[in-house]
């Protein structure tokens, strides 16, 4: 990587309230130092998605103490987040224990930019009774993240019982046809609940700057 | 067609308990008639299904006159049905008004062989409630078949809910991604509710023959 | 259609804010004759949508006179829609004049439920100026949806150039590998610009009403 | 992990007859320590599914004691199995030898609810004699499961020979058209024998749950 | 179309053996008659395929005169076909009565190159007898195609016991997964029954050409 | 359709030195007669693509006086095209004369913009010479487009035997495998001969634009 | 692996001409060794495919040392092949470097059973002239195997040259579209030359086992 | 491999102006090392594309130290590339860092016939002005390769700016619907800008190659 091969985008916070974030999982630590240097020549803060541990102990010890690191979601926070607000607007439920770590990059994405969340996990549809038990809960909620894979049948079922935004993450948990993903997405976008939007597979970072593009604003 | 392209499976009854099905939906007239002709010298009775109405109305009378035709299911009975057995063992679910046609099918499947069904309507999951209403009068039944299309959500709640054999039949209902079935089918297949079987898309017929495997035998 | 095929889900509005909506397409004028009749006995309101001329002009009388229909979108009110509200918070905008039909659909769903919205019709990104003539009218809504087909490129522009919640909605215009509406589903989903959300193809329907699940709660 | 994150489907055993099921393939060793401390807590029994030798060696000693592990199909029992019914009523049929672990997840499954079964190996309809030969032992049996990769032939083949239930499990072995199992899922849905049923791709556990949810009630 | 919009490869016959065929399907009846019109000129022969009834029809009449047309399998003989051979070396196979229009394209086309062949039709796998009962019929026979939709399992199961050539022609016979003819295709593909070869959906044509290519070099 | 929903790009001649081109097809007669007008409105020249004959006869004749249409590219210029210049620079190939269509599209868009090309049709690799014995026609041509569908092997030959550029236009002839182009498509842009580039499938038009981006500049 | 799950096809010889053939690939050495143990006892011959170098060296010397070993190919010979024919009918045409693995299967496969045949590598269509200069060679044989990868040109070019059996083996040569070889697959099946068959993606063996069922049969 | 095995296309520079390039990639060290003793034979350059360092270091001295070698490329030089021209005709734009090696390739392919380019990367569309700064640098190059994956609006709107020849290179760079490049590879064939040309995914060298074929002749 040569200087002319980076070119940070370093009028996004201005434009549309986001940091660039930096999909680390495909680059090299040398990539990804080469990104940090620039970063740090403009003073911006990044958000790191997709940053396996090994690749974050690979990192020059001057940029990895500026991270802030979490292992299950694989997020760094490189400069300071957000202060927390108050207020919690977001849920993100998540179907099985497998999905967790799509739902944690969706609540780091949140904190990040000083937003909280409820998590709810391990709620999907074969065992009914979880979720019910917890509706109450989250029936206010301006936007409920959801991620689930296999059938993804549970952001149907919570598109019909609640008013708010639902935004649903397939996740490529799953083995035959549910490998990678695809049947999850297809039946969240099939669903039969009215209004549910869809981001990528595993992308609980869109997910959660979707629902930071509706709490922001209204 | 000549009379060597037809070889009728006339020891099935005996081998499986079924009767030949034609499928009539890619046959031309004529090519039907000279089944049911062959059906005719054999004292065969057939399940004739996928047989629209113009279709059947273009057979001959004196085949059409001995077909018990059902307009939703475009199902016909050649030859007369086994009589009705005083229980009902089996349920028919079905997840919108337009699965009724493919759930029908397998009702009328099932009553050709001499077996009645319970048939629920319109329960999708994007209003549970409507499901839940009716939770108490398919807990006890052996087979409990849901047609679903779309995102076929539907079997997975079943299937959490009750603990007879489940078969879930994809239709092919939907547009955009889940266009021709592929999506329910999917789904259904990566149920997260354990022991839900799958036939193919649309086959209301197959999911009675598989109904019928299972309560006969027990 | 026996009464025991449908089943409609009464209590929606409450739990949701949705009325009942009938995906009129695959179902036929008998079909949508028992639906209708059986709304009019709850004295519900219905959004029909995929309702096309001829099969619009096929119901009966005393439903057609009740029902506020438009071409474009292929939509029809079945009772009378909220009064318009004063304020606009949504746009809708299209690629090209082929996508204007799903464009229009969403704009006539929020109407039915009492909004207005903002058109903006054939600014697809080969001539970017169109779109960047009007960027100032967008900058601050609360929801742009954004219907494109083939590449389906201008979801992501617009993606980047303001801080709204973005509903892309692929349709199905195009031809060849854009057949179908599958690319500019992914191109949408695979999306460079943060938060952009996708609903299923030719879903102008359910891109309002999720729209609606964010402009209502907020 | 976090205890937040897990929450077992307590109820499912009243319920559905079912303990849970952990599908142990991408879970790490902390993750399923948790599950199983988790399940201590409750003295709850657990089926242990493609848990590979060295994902059993990693888990702590306290665990490891507890479970009944066999290596070929990967399963273990967590907790004591129910002691086995005195009568067969299942049989598992499997085309090839690599078809053997998937078959053999079945039969384990079957058996830590108590239930034997007869396992046919190899039988592949390249060489038909070696089925024909064993038909004797299968035809009455309430159910019999065939897994098969490749194209998958012989479900169809056994179910036109036997009137039982018949659940295929397709598997992923095969290369080209024929790798991940997508062929052999198909040619099973598409069976001409009618009323065979299918399982997801390499699911031994699930069409034993399927096989469970018949013989049980009836 | 004009003049030089056909090449006729005249110099195919001498090369290969065979004439040209023309693939009748697409063609409008300007096009066939412009390339009859110029096989007229150079006195060769030609075999039309998918050549329809009502295409057919429309051919002028010193064209149509010339013709010998069947229907079932949409072929036509322009100009003489070759004397037929004392001694059959092939059988035509089909699984279902719905395979045997593409059995016969096959059949036809061998008719028209002078070789007579074998057909057994309706003896799917589903009802094994029909086609056991036969094997002494083809097992000595050079070159054996077989036709089958749906789950195409007939090629292993002949491939398993005849050692002549076999030549699978996958048929777009089937419904759901079997639409098209792609399950059928993989199956084909994917047999397990060594030395089978397979030509695309629904190519009788094909299937006949490379009997051919066997039959006449050995 | 209302005023607002057309935005001609008037700036594209000169930014790019293409007109605007409307794809007909999927256009009503009412949507391109609107178009039309805003054309006229303008003083616009417009190639129209996909314009069957039935579309083209049901304009009105103010707009169908206007426009030189030719039938077998279904291509109207509206308007009149550029004066055509003295110098051959590309050839248009076509596979078999099914491809002409397509072709033709490429050499009218070509003629619509003042540039004449040699078409060479019928030349599929299946009968080498033909196109072996025309390649001093087409060695010193700066571009050379190729349609081909079903295997496509036709650009790889030419890309093999010719300096110039070479665009591949898969087509949507052929069936099974090849129905649509995709086997095409795949065909093309996996070739071995270096250097091929492709356009859409069926997309003549495409081809052309390409062909002047290059002729035009150097 | 316990006994039962092994079922040989000790009767393969007699009705097929062919001995079982092992794919080696997904077997662990200990699933391989069981198999040779049951042929050792059988004393039957057995041709190994897919065995890579390192599961060739794990296996027990006892076996390893009856074992006839070809590195490139990935084939071993069980017990003694066939002696050597002194007529050569077969060729084994590859397209590129990277395919002669495959080919070189088919030429082992053919070994096995006693016959030779002529080997021509690299010879792909970007570079006509080195198949041209060679075509003398081929135009007599029976069969012409053709192994190709990425656009599968080869196979067609070879079909419309010589009169002989052309089979063709896709291989998974190539990345982008081509990865895996469903391009090649596709492009052969879709073939322009007349009677090609095809075979799986790299099954170099299933080829030779075709061609035999030729040669050996006329 | 045997000398056999190797048919280097000697004749390919004076018929293309192309020299054999060698797809390293799936090439063993003996495999490479075998073709590049057969190019010192002949005397002949080569260029060496995805030769991994690893892969490259593996080759014995006598050819490692002919080879000029770049890492982020992956592409070697073998033999001393033509003299650098003064006239830059070419940019390689790209959209991410991600994307850099594979237009690095293309960069480098042109510099070893001889050709600089400009080389402009990370200005994906989701920072538009990143782009709209530069296009005075590019819009009257003759030719422009983009290199994007993901969603690859970034060709649209290059096309719809510029009105050289523009080639778009989709990457496999992406995750979810964008794993592997296929989405990149439909969203850049459906572009809406009239006249862009696609290669194959990740293949940067046969766009410089369809560059080569375009800056050279005209």
């Amino acid at each position: 990587l040569i200087p002319g091969d980076i070119t940070l985008d370093v009028r996004r916070r201005e434009r549309l309230g986001f940091d660039e974030a930096i999909l680390a999982g495909p680059k090299s630590p040398e990539h990804l130092t080469a990104i940090l240097d620039r970063a740090a020549e403009h003073a911006m803060s990044l958000l790191l998605t997709r940053l396996d541990a090994a690749r974050f102990e690979a990192l020059p010890e001057r940029h990895r103490s500026r991270i802030d690191y979490e292992t299950q979601s694989r997020t760094g926070f490189y400069g300071a987040p957000a202060a927390l607000r108050p207020r919690t607007e977001a849920a993100v439920i998540t179907a099985g224990t497998s999905d967790v770590p799509v739902g944690r990059e969706a609540a780091r994405t949140l904190r990040y930019y000083g937003y909280g969340c409820l998590e709810i996990a391990d709620v999907g549809v074969a065992g009914l009774w979880r979720l019910l038990d917890r509706v109450a809960e989250i029936v206010d909620m301006r936007v409920i993240i959801v991620a689930a894979g296999m059938d993804a049948a549970l952001p149907s079922v919570v598109g019909g019982l609640v008013p708010g935004a639902v935004i649903a993450v397939p996740t490529s948990i799953g083995y035959g046809v549910a490998a990678g993903g695809t049947t999850a997405l297809h039946a969240a976008l099939a669903s039969c609940a009215p209004g549910i939007t869809v981001v990528n597979i595993d992308n609980g970072y869109g997910a959660a700057c979707a629902a930071l593009r509706i709490i922001r604003h209204g």
